[in-house]
Order: C-alpha cells, then sequence, then structure tokens
C-alpha cells in the first residue's frame, strides 16, 4: 500500500484524488489530509479514509474539527504550522499537493526536504521556487510528479525518451471562455462569464486564470523547471477541444502527444500510480465521436498574460515569483469584483516591472517580495478602484 | 558506425533509406544491397555507397549490374539465392527489409534466422508467417523494428511502458482516396484514380493496397504480431489527413500518439537509429498550420478488405498468409489491368474460404500454399475476363 498525504484535500483535485484512492481499493492509504476551512467536508474524510492526523489551516475552523474528531484518535493541527508540519513528515510515500496559489509553494519544499516525493497540482511552487525546488529534489533524491493535465501529458510522452533528443515542449490550452471575443469585450466580462471554463471543471483560481491565459504563462514556466527546458523550448498551441492534453517535438521531427477526455482524474490518477496505468472506469475517448480537433495560435495580442509569463522568465531571478504573487492578488481581487478583468494584466506588468529585482532569490528573498508585492499591488488596487487602472499602458509605471 | 544491409533499395523505402543514411554522414555504414531488377540505379547505389556486395534478382539484369560493377571489387549475386544469401548474412548489425510483398517473408526468415535484427518495411512478412517470424526472433535474440508508419507510431507510444498495460491499439489510415466516393462509384475506378494517394508517397502496391484499405487490414495483422495483442485490441479509425500515425490507449484511458508529416524517412530514420531521435531537416509538423483533425470510423460496407483481414486474423492458422497471396497476386493483376478494382475483394474472399486450411502452418505449408493460391487465382481471373466476377458476392464459392 502507498501511504499517502493530500494537501487541500476539500478542493478541486484533493476531492478528485480522493475518488480515485476510493476506486482503486487497496492501493493506497491516506495518512493525512489538510484543507483550508471547510472543517465538516474534512473531517468528513478524515474519518472515510481512517487518517492518522488532519490539518485545518483556519484557525477559527479548527474547533469544529477538533468536535467533529473527538474520540477518534485522529491528531487535529491547525494553522500555517500545522499545514507545514503534515506536509514535512515523512510517514508517507508521496504528498500530493493540491493546494492553489503561492500558498502551496512552502509545503511543497517541506515535503521534499523531508525527502518525500511531491505529485505536484500546485503550479505555482514551480513558478515562485523553480530553481531552488528542482534543485532541493535533486539534493534529497526526492522526486517531483506533475499533475497538470499539460505537465502530466509531457511527462508521459517523455516516459522512456531521452531528454536530450527534444527540440520542444508544446503545452495546448483550451483558449479558455474568451478565445473568440474580440479584444474590446474583455473590457465588459463578467466574473460569473469568467468563472465558466468550456472543458475542464476545475477550482475558481484557476479557472479565472484560463480565462485570462494567465493559467497557460504559468505553465510554460512550469514546464521550463520541471522538464529542464530552455524558456524558448516551451511553445503554446490553441486547442480548443481539450483533447490533446500537450505534446513533445523530437530532433527528428517525430511528436508524440497524450490525449484524453478532459477529466483531471486521469493524470491525478497517474501521478499516483506512476509507472503504471491502472485500469479505472473513468470516460474514455472516442476520437470518432470527437470528430474534430482544431489547432491555432494564441492572440497574444488580447492575452497579454503569456507575454509577461515569457518575460518574467525571460528576466528570471525574482520575475516569475512576483509575477505569481501578483497574479493571486489580482485573481482573487477580480473574484471578489474589486477590480475588473482587463485590470488583471495590468496589475502584473506594473508588479513585473516595478519590483526589487534579486537575479538569485533565497527563500526569505521571496517572503520579502510577498510583502513588498502584497504592497504594492494594494496600492494599485486604490488606483483602480478609480478605475483607471486598465487604461493605462502595461508597464508604463516602469518608463 | 552502424552496418547496414537494405534489401529493395532500388524502391521507395530504399531510395528514401538511402536519403536518410546520407543525412547522416558518419553514422552508417552500408554493407549490401539488393533490387529486383533496376540495374542501373543499383549499380550507382552500389558505388556511390562503397558497398562489399549487391544482389539483383532478376537474372537478366545481372549481366548489367556485373558489367557496370566490374573492377570494383564488389560482390555481384543474383537470383532469388542471391537476394537470400544477401539477407541471411551476419556481416551487419541491421537489415532493411524494403521488399514488397509476400516475397519479402523468406529474407526476413533468412536475416532473423542469422541473428540479425531486422527494420521491417515489408508487413507482408508479419501477415502471411507472424507467429512463426516472432518465434524465430525470439529463439534468435534478434529483434524486429517496424518501419511502416503507423507501427512506428506504436512503437514509440510504447516506449519505456509496460505492454500489458495496453488496452488497444489504434491505427489511423487516411481512407485513400475514395474514402468519400459512394460504394458504387468503385466499380469505375481505373488504374491511375486508385494510385492517387492522397498524402503518402508511397509505391505502386501499397498504394493500391490503401485504396481498397486491404492495406489498414494488412496492418491490423502485423500490430497483433509486432506488438502480441488480442486481435480485437486492434482499431482502425480513419484520419484522413495522416498527421496522427496511430495511437496506444492505455488501460486508464490515457492515449498517446505519434504525430508527424507524412514522410516515410521520419519512421525508416527511427528504424534505423532506434533508440535515438537524432537531428534531422526533414520537414516539420506546424499543427497552426494543418489546423484540422478529423476523425471518423472506417466505413466496413464499402471497403471489405477490411472484414477480410479481420474474418482471417480471426480463423487464423494459414488464412492471413493466403489472404496475404491472394492480395498481392489480384493488386499486380489489377495494376496490370486484367481485374477490375472491385473484383479484388472478390478474389480475396474467394481464395480465404476455399483454401486447404491449416491450423499451425509450417514454411512447407506456406509454400505450398502459394502454389494453390497462384493457381486458384489464375483460375478466379479467367472468370473475371468475362466481367462476372465481381457481382458474384463475397464468399459465395465458400458456400
Amino acid at each position: 500500500m502507498k501511504r499517502l498525504s493530500i494537501l487541500g484535500s476539500t478542493g478541486s483535485i484533493g476531492t478528485q484524488a480522493l475518488e480515485v484512492v476510493t476506486s482503486l481499493p487497496g492501493e493506497f492509504q491516506i495518512v493525512s489530509l489538510t484543507a483550508r476551512k471547510n472543517a465538516s467536508l474534512l473531517a468528513d474524510q478524515a474519518v472515510e479514509f481512517r487518517v492518522s492526523a488532519v490539518a485545518i489551516i483556519d484557525d477559527s475552523a479548527a474547533a469544529e474539527v477538533q468536535d467533529r474528531l473527538h474520540g477518534t484518535g485522529i491528531e487535529v493541527l491547525s494553522g500555517r504550522d500545522g499545514l507545514l508540519e503534515i506536509a514535512g513528515r515523512d510517514d508517507v510515500d508521496l504528498c500530493l499537493n493540491g493546494l492553489v496559489g503561492g500558498v502551496g509553494m512552502a509545503p511543497t519544499i517541506a515535503a521534499l526536504d523531508g525527502g518525500v516525493d511531491v505529485a505536484l497540482a500546485n503550479k505555482e511552487s514551480m513558478v515562485m521556487a523553480g530553481a531552488y525546488i528542482t534543485e532541493l529534489a535533486k539534493k534529497k533524491k526526492a522526486r517531483i510528479y506533475p499533475v497538470d493535465s499539460e505537465h502530466s501529458a509531457i511527462w508521459q510522452c517523455l516516459v522512456g525518451e531521452d531528454r536530450a533528443q527534444v527540440r520542444r515542449l508544446i503545452l495546448t490550452g483550451s483558449g479558455g471562455p474568451f478565445r473568440e471575443w474580440p479584444k474590446e469585450r474583455l473590457a465588459q466580462v463578467t466574473k460569473s462569464q469568467a468563472l465558466k471554463h468550456p472543458n475542464w471543471d476545475m477550482g475558481p483560481k484557476i479557472t479565472i486564470d484560463s480565462a485570462t491565459m494567465m493559467n497557460k504563462g504559468l505553465e510554460v514556466i512550469e514546464a521550463r523547471w520541471l522538464f529542464d527546458m530552455e524558456p524558448q523550448q516551451v511553445d503554446i498551441v490553441i486547442h480548443p477541444q481539450s483533447i490533446i492534453h500537450s505534446m513533445v517535438e523530437f530532433t527528428d521531427g517525430s511528436v508524440k502527444a497524450q490525449m484524453g477526455v478532459p477529466d483531471m482524474k486521469i493524470p491525478i490518477q497517474y501521478a499516483l500510480t506512476y509507472p503504471d496505468h491502472r485500469s479505472s472506469e473513468w470516460d474514455r475517448l472516442d476520437l470518432t465521436q470527437v470528430g474534430n480537433l482544431t489547432f491555432e495560435p494564441p492572440d497574444l495580442e488580447k492575452f497579454t498574460c503569456i507575454g509577461l509569463a515569457y518575460e518574467a522568465l525571460k528576466r528570471g531571478g525574482s520575475s516569475p515569483a512576483v509575477l505569481n504573487m501578483a497574479n493571486d492578488l489580482a485573481v482573487y481581487a477580480f473574484l471578489d469584483e474589486r477590480i475588473k478583468f482587463i485590470d488583471i494584466p495590468v496589475v502584473l506588468g506594473k508588479a513585473l516591472a516595478d519590483h526589487p529585482f534579486v537575479a538569485h532569490p533565497t527563500l526569505e528573498d521571496i517572503e520579502q517580495l510577498q510583502v513588498w508585492t502584497g504592497r504594492y499591488v494594494g496600492e494599485i488596487m486604490k488606483i483602480s478602484r478609480k478605475d483607471h487602472l486598465s487604461e493605462e499602458p502595461i508597464g508604463s509605471a516602469s518608463a
């Protein structure tokens, strides 16, 4: 039995991971679970899967969890410390990090530091500290298994292959709900429009990232680190049907692709059962039913977040971390209806241009940049409230 | 330097293989070449690649080759014995069998029997004697590398994977030049219409096989043996753009595909450089240029050859061999304009139904069946000349 911890067990990735675990009886033992604030679901999961320990980040929800688990013998931790404590324990074979946003970085580092392999759905970890994390994993002989459907696809295409013979990685993206909208209409995007992803069932933060296409930008950065590629070796192709999850082109012109129905349970399961494909009951792909797969280049004029991600990767150092932190803040501000959809890339562009650049950031540098970004984006929000923000050209603050 | 022999060096596969060899200087030493009757080209190739030996099958062309190579020190063999002599020599690391039709079977067996790995473009070898050949390869610890683009695709998708975790193989086919024709119009098909393949540049025999879709049927049989699958694990999907060369579906629903521009040099090169992808100057795939990939089920009513191939595989024993022999004869008869396009499946159906079935055919059995099939198909041709052949229902002779 493979022993697992699941960070973010009440979220989209976490609940689907538990579905996978249930579908493969006798394969996994769930040792620990963590959640942000859904006390009731976390307690239910803890009892159902007979875990040893849980952590709930929101202190105000901790009492409910303690109450619900009283007498079960299940250890209950709380707060950010509780999360990191669970993440850092080496009583598991694999830690599935299904956390959302930059908050997922420290637990990834804690797990790898304890020599535990990480199934990583939290792409922000690699975006913020890709150099540090890949180095740490190497040092601790721990492995990082991608969970993102795109990176799982690339990982699968690379099985048995020599990475030196890769010419480029081709990340596919659906183009999100605004692929066919004229650029001008983006000014009117509402929260509910942005939350309607055409193909994938995902949490709200990543769904907004898909709508701005920042998600694809973050994936470019993640791919650069996960697969040790040069930035210019990672390309994006728009593929609205989300059937081909990504591709690898080799030096001889041969291209391998991994496909499937758009169901996160398939890449989650692969990360849990790697290197094996286990029999499953998930929907199967029938290309004669799909009929048609289409491809087009991304519209970089409309989705400026993509360019910002390549720019951050080119600048290197602290740039991707700040871009990601600013994006976390901007997306939640949009979800809270504090800024407009088209303000998101403006906020990111300004933060990227204005931040105190560090060439080789330590974890302390990243923490300080988190404080800087929080303050800086907060200031920008004030401008946004007066509704002038997105009228300024991106990066103008750096002039 | 990898030492190569190329059987059928003046044909489509052979000439493209020599292009690959030229494009990778210092990688290969061509030890021997064989051709059917193109004396002039064979002699040119022998000199250019400084080979040790050549064989020309057509005895009447042997004199010209001897003449042209006089004084070069290059050994000149002739006839079927010469071909088998070259094929059976173990002075090479890899034998590329680019022969066309059932005549390619004996050289495949000769090479494997000598412990030499075979890059197999001659699918008829596996169709006629799949059980015998896979057993022989195992015994002699020799390997069979597929060259057909479909089987190369499957082979590439299986790199590093456990074959027990394969749910099914999905062979793609363009559907050939008559994909969109109504069934009734097939009665009017001319030789030049059938020789126009929409995507691939191949020799005439395989081009006709593509038009009847017998090619896909033969590939199903080949795949069954090459990858040790049950017949029902090999499916066909029509994909008119010929960009996805074939796919593998694993037990978890994950599907891997191999793609590329339709250029035989890519799978030829992979078979020669396996397990490496070498840098090459062949055209590269740009999916945003292709734009659109479509898929549909094969029309089994129109292309009855597909059903005959599955039927032969189901019956097993000598059935696939006889199907293939009858097909060789029928295709050349069509190319000689002795029978009509729609007569081809009728000839095959009759031969399949009427032949003296052998459950576990030896090579001697196959030779005797070759004689039987030649005589039987000859008889059928006489009926055909009276133009009644294709009016009889398929398999009626067995009733």
